[in-house]
């Protein structure tokens, strides 16, 4: 089994991206789309992010051998049951939603009998809409498979094969397993720079347009996190909530022991932590996840 | 009154690009430098941080009329103890450092009588030591001074269009003032990325592999600020420590205020914040703070 025809349902970041690597990287597989955002499929269009922009989902799926739903995790289900009755015969049915039991659940509820196997590629920017995908979002990122027990092999090899024909290095993993190490490593971080943002634009006593000038300081590193999409974020959180939670609750006990440390004057324990966190860089730049240039490599380094 | 002589005391990435802007950008300046490190000044004469690297700190300050110190803020008394007997008369003593409260009151214990202006250039990257220095560093950058009451307006002015010379903008504020901006733009943001790191390096549940592998979805970027020099960083939580205990707080509400929306599933609260915190990004760009590129212009978006 190969797949041949991918319908892209919802033509943000993400999908658009998807429309692009495949134009890129698999020529040989023809891809549709669709978003419910007339203004959406327009620029779609116009960018070319799919082979074929269609007006319905109706028509997008028609002929598709993998579907790819691309909308915000708390618009899944309805998403699919849209096309509950229009699938063809075998069609695995994915997405790319960042958190994946209660995607698995609201998909097998929406589509009873049908080949589901949830996916997450750990990709992105602080850009979304139509505008923002390109070809190599998934280049060197992971991709996480998240299958239902008893998933047929063989589609799962070929969206696997699908994800790594992108650019993406695969990971099979469970649903459970998938929303905790995705909380830590990206609900938590933007959870905490929403706050922080939001925080430093509602005090009193240092004004909006000094935390502009002296952003620098590294308070900018959290404003970019901190612009991403609303809708989809929201999403997350309310739909990986007892994970978000749980490691929440990790970090403001670790963060309740270095407001101490600073209170009483505990250098050594402030050291020892910081001097641990700088080998975890290191390893992110060794493992490809990250520019190793010193600010991200940003330009105004001249 | 301009400045001719300056003598810089510490030769790591503040101390260094210091030099490395005098020789680009104010070539009619004269630099000496001193690191109490043998090995720093080495490679300090090899990459030319100052026109003449001395051995003794005596020997760099002797023809002065600027001497910045350069050290973390816990070594700033100590290093300016040194100098008390050598400096000129008439020399202007600067610093660069993070906090301004205590770096002042040190300086004025060290140094009575002397011209002291302290200074903090709002400019930086995670890495440290002599190599990581760079010309560009305070380009379009904000620096800003905190003249404690009294001070000579015309040494204030000299030190402003120093610091202008290098390509900063000059901001002048009150040490106090400084010290609870700063801490929201930079020693908070510090602070969290310091500790979700360390949470993330310490969890049984999620290998360090697995952080390392998706931290793509927005770890990443915290690792790059949770890489800053350890003594650096020490020293600034415990010379600021009422600002960052005070900020510190501000947030912790904000981020429980949001714990509680999660856990109720009150998704308006979540997207309210999430849209008003995009704006300030743009904010950020506009005032040529960061790049606005997607994702910092990272490289890996081919």
């Amino acid at each position: 089994m190969s797949i041949e025809r991918v319908a892209i349902i919802g033509l943000g970041l993400l999908g658009g991206s998807i429309g692009l690597a495949v134009r890129e990287h698999a020529p040989g597989i023809t891809t549709t789309g669709y978003d419910r955002d007339e203004g959406v499929r327009r620029v779609a269009r116009e960018r070319g992010l799919a082979a074929a922009v269609c007006d319905t989902a109706a028509e997008a799926v028609r002929e598709a051998d993998l579907v790819i739903l691309c909308v915000p995790v708390g618009a899944m289900e309805a998403a699919a049951a849209e096309l509950a009755d229009l699938l063809p015969d075998g069609a695995i049915i994915s997405d790319v939603g960042s958190s994946k039991q209660s995607v698995t659940e609201a998909l097998a509820r929406a589509l009873p009998g049908k080949t589901i196997i949830p996916a997450h590629p750990v990709a992105g920017t602080e850009e979304s809409g139509p505008e923002a995908g390109f070809a190599s979002l998934f280049t060197n990122r992971w991709c996480i498979l998240t299958p239902p027990e008893g998933t047929d092999e063989e589609a799962l090899a070929a969206l696997s094969d699908f994800w790594a024909k992108l650019g993406a290095m695969v990971e099979v993993m469970d649903a459970e397993h998938h929303d905790l190490v995705l909380a830590v490593t990206s609900h938590i971080p933007h959870l905490i720079a929403f706050t922080i943002v939001g925080t430093a634009s509602d005090l009193e006593d240092v004004t909006r347009s000094e935390v502009i000038k002296y952003s620098a300081g590294g308070f900018r590193d959290f404003t970019r996190i901190a612009a991403s999409d609303p809708v989809m974020w929201r999403d997350v959180f309310l739909n990986n909530k007892s994970a978000v939670l749980e490691m929440l609750g990790r970090f403001t006990e670790d963060l309740t022991a270095l407001q101490r440390a600073i209170r009483s004057g505990d250098g050594d324990a402030l050291h020892d932590l910081f001097s641990r966190t700088r080998a975890i860089r290191r390893e992110v730049i060794k493992e490809g996840q990250d520019d190793g240039r010193p600010d991200f490599g940003r330009e105004d380094h001249g």
